[in-house]
């Protein structure tokens, strides 16, 4: 069994990260997304372990004292967290992972997992991002003018990713994710570790 | 204007290298065979810059005297050479090149343009190889032998190349080269100088 592979997606709120995944996970039944773990209570129709990983207050800080998160944040009362040891159990069992995050976390990832592939998305022009932001609601010009920062400052990382895609037209970007994701498995160390028997038998 | 990047394709003969090229030249308007020159006449049917740049032995030997060629040689006492100087000037103006060649010439092709990328082709099985081997025509038990040897001294060779993609369904093997040539032009040095206007204004 080969190892699975972790991608991690980054880019500036407004890029269209969500439509990407959501196109990826729907074309490559072998991408699995990272599921985060959260104390709070399953909405209607959500399921455990495909939203999210519905655990208790005890057992989530259970999980953070044995240093099983690789980030996890409070919020409105509600614990999140990405588990690094779920990460790592799921692409043992050889599952490729896909992990949405931002500039920071995706440093952090990194550092643990070394092969980690990290692609970019960036939108097709600033007038797009600041009109996509615009128009994600009713948001107070102070609001927006933040986010317009926050975007320019995770695209000022764009050059720790491996790979970019301008996502100016989706089904285009779609291709492109999907072409990265095939790619990245004929890599030959992975191919080697995959087709090992084959090579030798080959070799004769 | 970016510049185009070469694609180096090599496997042992039977691991069906030659559908590989052609599907990928359909499905890709922005891949062009690298073109060889000879100095051969054309035959029927065949156009000057499609099949062969066709030259005169006088002209040939100028470019080879020059040093153009990276690899040339002289079959039934006609020449043909692959031209450095050609390759480089396509590449100039934005386009990507694919070629296929064995992996002695590959190194030499890798030592020249540093940014190539390398994949390799291989059989599904080592009876399939044998099998294609023998079903290219009548050749002697020897000449059989000989193949499946030197087959085997080119997928020795396997560790050189970047990518590895297995000939079992060709339908696959065709998704894979194309998800290739299209992941490598999203890797972060060439999205950087393609849209090196669109990053700069992004930050703002």
């Amino acid at each position: 069994m080969s190892k699975g592979k972790l991608f991690i997606l980054a880019g500036p709120s407004g890029a269209g990260k969500a439509t990407l995944v959501h196109a990826l996970l729907a074309a490559d039944a072998k991408v699995q997304l990272s599921i985060s773990f959260t104390t709070r209570a399953p909405r209607e129709g959500e399921q455990n372990g495909r939203e999210y990983h519905f655990v208790s207050r005890e057992e989530f800080l259970a999980m953070a004292g044995r240093g099983e998160f690789l980030e996890h944040a409070e919020v409105h009362g509600n614990l999140y967290g990405t588990s690094q040891k779920w990460i790592s159990d799921a692409m043992a069992r050889g599952q490729d992972i896909l992990l949405e995050i931002d500039v920071q976390g995706a440093q952090q990832v990194r550092r643990i997992f070394d092969g980690a592939v990290g692609v970019f998305i960036l939108p097709p022009s600033a007038e797009i991002l600041e009109q996509r932001l615009r128009n994600r609601g009713t948001d107070s010009e102070e609001a927006i003018v933040k986010r317009l920062a926050n975007a320019r400052e995770e695209i000022a990382h764009v050059g720790e990713f491996d790979y970019v895609i301008v996502n100016e037209h989706i089904d285009e970007a779609v291709r492109d994710i999907i072409g990265v994701v095939r790619a990245e498995r004929l890599r030959f160390l992975a191919q080697a570790e995959r087709h090992n028997a084959l090579i030798a038998s080959l070799q004769g």
